[in-house]
């Protein structure tokens, strides 16, 4: 397994994760559509965001199993450290149940603390209960109450 | 009344509001340390990161009243528009109870709407219970569970 910084090669493989909801989407099937070509671009233009790939085997570029999006967000209290807000964490339909998503999120874990945040923070929509219970299982406080607020309606 | 970014010269009276939990702090017994002066340089040099104060009176240097920060948040998601984080919002203590927060929360939301964010979101600790209502009263949905992971425990 490798964990790394996604690039250009793989924006086919992040879309189709994002687009999976139970059924694994063929990367090949998927149409880089303008708006998320461009949404790539200023993520890896910006020192404090990343998407992140999980791949199997042992090559980094092997077939990619999961992502996750990281953003580092500077701010005054903590003694100056940033904080890690976790997004779109996402495990390949036919490959959930084998702890890929634990392992994704402790390397997620891993790599804010070297980094050297303070506090690694996400939202987990409240219908998603097995998400909460594995989201405690890691260590993570069920600590606050997620507001969302639509501009696009 | 002003709602701008905040400069420099704001950061002991953001300090101040920062460490007031119900009694009034005066901006000029606040010590600016390094890691605050550094963190603030890092929000004010990123395009996606801002503090936000709201001032008394018509002229942009009234006294700070009320703060935020807003972080802008690049996503592969929603046609690639960025969503706003808020964090950090505070209104001063012998302030309270006039309509400020909600104020400055219109605001935040007007600056993140013109900006083309699709979404604004922002966690609250589950025992404030009387800042849930407010955030519902604004037009937020509570849909969602709120994770923190220390890193410095």
């Amino acid at each position: 397994m490798n964990f790394r910084e996604a690039t250009r090669r793989d924006l086919p493989a992040v879309l189709a994760l994002l687009a999976d909801e139970d059924e694994v989407v063929d990367p090949g099937s998927v149409v880089v559509d303008e708006a998320s070509e461009r949404a790539f671009a200023s993520i890896a233009a910006d020192a404090r965001n990343e998407v992140l790939v999980l791949t199997d085997g042992d090559a980094p570029d092997g077939v990619v199993i999961g992502c996750l999006q990281l953003t580092y967000i500077p701010g005054l209290g903590q003694g100056g450290r940033e904080r890690a807000l976790v997004e779109a964490v996402r495990v390949r339909a036919d490959r959930r149940g084998e702890g890929l998503g634990a392992e994704l999120m402790r390397l997620a874990v891993a790599r804010a603390g070297e980094r050297g945040c303070g506090l690694v923070q996400l939202t987990s929509n409240k219908r998603r209960t097995a998400a909460h219970r594995f989201y405690e299982q890691l260590g993570f406080a069920r600590s606050h109450e997620g507001f969302k607020l639509s501009l696009t309606d």
